[in-house]
């Protein structure tokens, strides 16, 4: 009998938007594992904090957030290889991940070494984008309305195109890529109907007019152009 | 004091896919409010049924599903007068919404009308689009992936160009519009790619390439490209 991974959403931040799935899930499983940055704490495993139990065998995956793409597929082999051994030995692993696991999440690296070879399962989990519009509150989508969702780092010509062909966007990842996707809102003449949101749902979280916003602004931030 | 009306999203289907905060704010509410199809249950009360705690004033909002926009917008009209009695005589107001409530939610149409009146609070919920991702699973969006979000009543040619230009895609609502949506995608060779979801996350759900799917298929229904 080999293990389960489980690839748990945990939702964007706030340890109350846990589902009541992903948090049995998560008790219930012997190992927890989590991503953390090289030089700081897990935001997925902050979230879970307050519901572990106590006495779980932890792994931690550490990632340098700079990684260039070559060092953090190393990362993910070794842990993968690391998750392989509890599961191999018959013991469920429990993996948090902030949002949702396959909404641009860091789980699908370990599942797609792992899927073949052991039982995975994953639980959705509230993703940054719905927890964004809910923190504004605006409605973001309605009836026929199409909706594109846009990493900033794309070049300014993808994006410019994709923004003009869509009724509402979410622009995600900004950090230093700000300004770049401010200066294209500007020029289709999108910025008024721009907000910015900063940790959504969090104590501290800030939700501004886009026009409003003073760069620089975090990684973990997002744009949204609602219908 | 006047209450508060809670938009709560209860997920798609899964009564174990409720957050913790929407299940406190929920059980915590002297009346909740859902819509209902004028001759059937309420999807969002079934999901939340096991959470009940009894003796809670309720309001149904009965909706035609194929009402044309104009006899829809006075039935929300009527509701929102409803709620907002409650909401004026300082009883919180509590709304399940199946999936997200501003996801293409008819929660919207509530919030359009009461919230400049009274005070009003969203609490994300896992939407139908990543349960369909962990329902296969398959990892929808990763790095620098753009997605788009197409409800499948749109023209064949709106649909045609935005499947053209993102890496991945969603296309939700299929009902009677599945056949047009696949002869689209077969037209940009993404059958191969695309999968068929439906009920994601119930004990019924089905999960099938596009290519083996026998039409008629239901509303609640999803087609997914992933990247």
């Amino acid at each position: 009998m080999t293990g389960t991974l489980y690839g748990l959403g945990v939702g964007p931040g706030d340890p109350e938007l846990v589902t009541l799935k992903a948090l049995r899930l998560l008790r219930a499983s012997p190992v927890i594992a989590y991503l953390a940055a090289n030089d700081g704490d897990s935001f997925a495993r902050s979230i879970v904090a307050p519901h572990l139990p106590g006495g779980q065998t932890e792994v931690v995956i550490r990632i340098a957030m700079s990684a260039d793409p070559t060092g953090g597929q190393a990362v993910y082999d070794r842990a993968a290889e690391e998750l392989a051994d509890h599961l191999a030995a018959g013991r469920d692993v429990a993996m948090p991940c902030e949002g949702d696991p396959l909404f641009y999440g860091s789980f699908q690296y370990l599942f797609t070494r792992l899927a073949g070879r052991f039982p995975v399962q994953v639980v959705p989990g509230v993703s940054s984008l719905t927890a964004t519009a809910a923190a504004v509150p605006v409605p973001l989508v309605s009836r026929n309305d199409t909706l594109t969702v846009l990493p900033a780092p794309l070049d300014a010509a993808v994006l410019r195109e994709r923004l003009a062909s869509t009724d509402a966007a979410a622009v995600m990842k900004l950090g230093r890529h700000f300004e770049k996707v401010c200066a294209v809102l500007d020029e289709l003449g999108l910025t008024h109907r721009a907000l910015y949101v900063e940790r959504a749902g969090l104590p501290d979280q800030r939700v501004l007019p886009l026009a409003e916003v003073e760069p620089p602004v975090p990684y973990f931030s997002m744009i949204l152009v609602p219908r």
